[in-house]
């Protein structure tokens, strides 16, 4: 299925921005100085270049960055002054990015090499350090509003990454389970919608308007995700079927399994999650036992509702008839989305 | 020794906007939150409570943050609108130190266990990361000026210690040595001086000055901590003697060595800092080689010079009398402290 036109819009813009964001920095001589490879790195993972630092195009699907300048422009804001909090919330996510890679050993993101891997752990702590300041440096361009819709989404989701983390050793509720999207997915997307409204200096109800409608997208953003973990197509997804069985991710269908199954099915998924490593037999058990229990199509119907939840806001922002296209066009996408 | 006034002066006050800063959130609703422990590691970490929760006194020096507070009051600027910025500078100060320990594997700093000893790897990363954006935060309710002084400085401490990794698995001749740790540990002293200076409104000229002193006592600060990790009391720095030597760090005594050995002395210290461990018996070869090197008394003899480059800077600031002696005191210190 093909990408949605709301993320085309501002790709060659933002692409801009990261450039310029991501420049070695210039010292006071006026010479610019590669501190080792900090500055490459960051470039490689954010897509603009390969490891060997040839150009490349493999930038991701900008989806936070795109919706902010997308708001900041349908609510007659300077979309121009609007970048760099852009680039900001593109870098912020970024930075998370490279830190949850190291948190979760994974290898490979979006088919290319994670930093730590290329890297080793202790400088990619520090990549990610460096990113995470960049970012909050562009935020301040943005003005103290909007810097602070930044930093404390940035803080939410860190909040959200700690509980993510914590669930690794115990079982969770999908309350709890929601509470923690909301606060590691939903806080970016949220601020993207939010921080657009800010420097377009919408009233307050749009305002509130727009974080819920970024909480709902968030929340069907992130189950769609949980779904594609599971039951994602390999080639499409770029990690192998039932991925987030293997790493005992605490994600949406387990949660769900785990409070629908009888007493073998629970103990069934207590033993699978207790191992040190899972099996090719237990994901294709776990991936059994899920489908019998209707967790896809529940979770697809829990897409479903939080979409039609922010079709409902979305209709009730003023935005032009183009834009009101443009944002169920993403909608739609983000229902359906195989990658 | 005792402990220097100016680092007496502010405790309470700064003590106060610790725990006001590390509180756990609030929700909408009103009601606090416990994000699981991750604020209260926060507070452990920073020396507010003990692992068990307990209050506790282990509140560490807090050089930057009176530095700042005690140039905000000499150059008559508001000492109370300083604090955020103050809290926020021992807040990047310490987030650092979260991050530093994962990456040198430390189990200790000051006698107390380190956050990843206590809470994981994984966990320990996030924790720096929360403990970040609550230092970021705290600097945007300063003002734009001081946030983007702090945020800057931050920049290129995290520059310094991505250069420090890299040092590592490479030797270093003293003029990068030199630029690592003005980036490292400078950038936030020279930081405090500066966004005292800023937050006061002071003129340009004095703003320079501020800089060049807060870049010679950064040095001296850093040389002296250097000759402490090779020649300090175990029992009064909290490290074994030599700790610097078995954890491989290129610190200014072995630049300096390597530097001044002949060919059999530069085999000694390539092979040593070549093993995957260092024996007893290596550190106690490396100390000897130092010694006969001269190396201790060069590093005394250069901590003095940049104190006495610092005094130079500090007459041409107008500071009180009181002020004045206050500095005099504390630049004492910095050229003796045993830890």
């Amino acid at each position: 299925m093909s990408i949605p036109q709301i993320l085309m819009l501002y790709r060659s813009i933002l692409e801009r921005g990261l450039v310029a964001a991501l420049r070695d920095p210039v010292s006071e001589e006026g010479v610019s100085y590669n501190v080792d490879s900090l500055y490459t790195i960051l470039r490689y993972h954010v897509g603009l270049y390969d490891e060997k630092g040839r150009a490349e195009k493999a930038l991701g699907k900008m989806l936070r960055p795109s919706l902010l300048l997308f708001t900041t422009q349908e609510l007659k804001g300077d979309v121009k002054g609007a970048l760099p909090a852009a680039v900001a919330l593109e870098l912020v996510h970024n930075f998370s990015l490279i830190h949850d890679d190291i948190q979760d050993h994974d290898e490979l993101r979006r088919g290319r090499s994670t930093v730590w891997k290329l890297i080793g752990v202790a400088q990619a702590i520090n990549a990610g350090d460096l990113m995470y300041s960049i970012a909050i440096r562009n935020a301040l361009v943005a003005g103290a509003d909007a810097a602070g819709a930044i930093i404390d989404a940035a803080r939410v989701m860190i909040e959200g990454q700690g509980l993510d983390l914590s669930f690794e050793s115990r079982w969770v509720d999908a309350n709890s389970y929601i509470d923690m999207i909301d606060k590691k997915t939903g806080a970016l997307i949220c601020c993207a919608f939010r921080t657009g409204g800010i420097i377009a200096q919408t009233d307050g109800a749009t305002l509130d308007r727009l974080t819920s409608l970024g909480r709902e997208l968030g929340r069907a953003f992130q189950i769609r995700d949980d779904l594609l973990g599971v039951w994602g197509d390999g080639d499409v997804t770029g990690k192998p079927q039932g991925s987030d069985i293997r790493r005992k991710k605490k994600s949406f269908p387990v949660v769900l399994a785990m409070q629908r199954a009888d007493e073998e099915g629970k103990m069934l998924l207590e033993r699978v999650y207790a191992q040190e490593r899972v099996t090719d037999g237990d994901v294709e058990r776990v991936i059994g036992m899920m489908t019998d229990l209707g967790v896809k199509k529940s979770g697809e119907e829990t897409v479903e509702r939080h979409l039609k939840e922010a079709s409902g806001y979305l209709e009730r922002l003023p935005l032009s008839e183009e834009g009101r296209g443009l944002m169920n066009e993403l909608i739609e996408y983000l229902a359906r989305r195989e990658k």
